[in-house]
């Protein structure tokens, strides 16, 4: 019931950054759906896939699908309030992610998957959307580069499935398991915004450049 | 028998759209091939992934594929007579765009699935073709800018989903609601390319757009 | 047991070259990780997806993940020696070239498929981890340019077909059939490289271009 409030509130979120990129990039309305959809349902859609979990969540509940296009849509008309609220954004896209990562954990456990399983399939179904958004969208992913996101993912993931494999003798039941991930992850994320807090990153510097160019020419 | 002549037609048009683009890209004979497989038969492959529909047509007709390959290939022999028959090249696209959307659609209706989502089906087919060929040539998705295409799709789907279920009470069979959804749809089409009509497009105006730049940092 | 060896030899160095180009992008460690799984199990996977052979590879074996992930992160810290060694890589992505089609090849043997279908089957695994590579890291998809690659796989994918086939009459078996695919495929594509063979490249000369756009901007 929290989850799936919670799920609603994140595809709308992550419907809305994806008109946003839509509107940067001058899409029609059909690109805003699009994109919007990719955004928020893309991510579960990967899961799905990969995992050969059919049928689809908005092949089988459809609404989302629709609750995904009208998000999108009516970004259109209050970007300019969207862009003044973006705090408030961040707050509901680090829910999201983190409910997307819950869901995705519990569809795999619930496919009696190895737990490196369950947890990967928490990171993509938390990462791919935004991932195929700034596909679509031709810029640089930004979960690739800025502060903590899919290892926010990795860390719900396993404190999830830590907490509904070892936590029931110890008396945590699933809603305390999904809340505390909630807390937890939610804080994390909001530290890592505020701090910077980020993965090392791997720059290849311009002589290394040059020397690869070469090694990738011919491989 | 209509209908497969038509995809034939269409998987035809749409790979030599694909191997043009390629041409632009300077891609080799092996990239002509898969730009114009994804652009002919990308749209019902993804289709039948999201829906898991299993095998994919051109697994379980191969001969869609040789067709495809030859046309790509015959594309790099005649670029310059393609490029003067430009108009032709519309008709034959615009033929195929109905035809994909209403064996999308059919496909979602046989597998029993929701109106909604035998339409998007029919969208999805129609559309995400040409998204596979932009996005491996790298270029701005046209599907997402130009006149309408994508709601062509949609709006086939939709008048073929409707005569195919609420026809029948009036001799509707589905030859007919096949033909005359073609006909409709290919009209709409070619008014749509004649008098420029577009959704309405999103733009983010650059004081915005710096603004979401920010928000977009820290999300 | 060769195949299963030269497998792990393919995807760590599959996953190498995936982490040399995520660097060249400057990305973080999850998208160095991300980049090398895609890269080295990328091919496997849209195999898998695309003929619906569910559990995927990598969902059944998490530890050929965990191999990945480490050798892009090792990638890393090794990135000059790696590209000291660059003639090493070659013959490394090589002999994982040859090991994926055979595995491909296989795949689709082992699911009835005809062999046309199995051929592709062959293509798809050795080629397209490389494509998401490029795709991820926005960049002309290499094997649509270069030397001949997915050639390579397609003569290997029926070479192993037709000695498997075929072969059973004349006393050939399955690890003669492996050997000497691997042989022949891998001294090809060693002279590809050292001879630069390419197939015919499609480039649409200036002034077609223009006329194309136009045909494009309506299509």
């Amino acid at each position: 019931m929290l989850l799936s409030t919670l799920y609603i509130v994140g595809i709308t979120a992550e419907a809305m950054t994806g008109a946003l990129a839509a509107g940067r990039r001058n899409m029609d309305w059909f690109g805003v759906m699009l994109v919007a959809s990719c955004t928020a349902i893309g991510g579960g859609t990967v899961r799905d896939i990969l995992l050969g979990h059919y049928p689809l969540g908005w092949v089988a509940n459809p609404h989302y699908l629709v609750i995904v296009c009208l998000a999108g849509i009516v970004t259109t008309w209050m970007a300019s309030w969207v862009a003044r609220n973006h705090k408030l954004f961040i707050w509901l896209d680090s829910l999201g992610l983190i409910a997307f990562s819950i869901i995705g954990c519990r569809v795999g456990m619930d496919m009696g998957l190895s737990p490196l399983i369950a947890v990967v399939s928490a990171v993509v179904t938390g990462v791919f959307g935004g991932l195929l958004r700034d596909l679509l969208c031709r810029r640089q992913p930004m979960v690739l580069h800025k502060e903590l996101y899919a290892s926010i993912a990795f860390f719900s993931g396993w404190m999830y499935w830590g907490l509904m494999t070892y936590g029931g003798q110890f008396g945590v039941n699933e809603n305390y398991a999904t809340l505390s991930t909630l807390i937890l992850g939610f804080t994390f994320r909001m530290c890592a915004v505020k701090f910077h807090w980020r993965l090392p990153v791997f720059s290849l510097a311009e002589e290394e450049k040059t020397e690869d160019n070469a090694e990738v020419k011919v491989s």
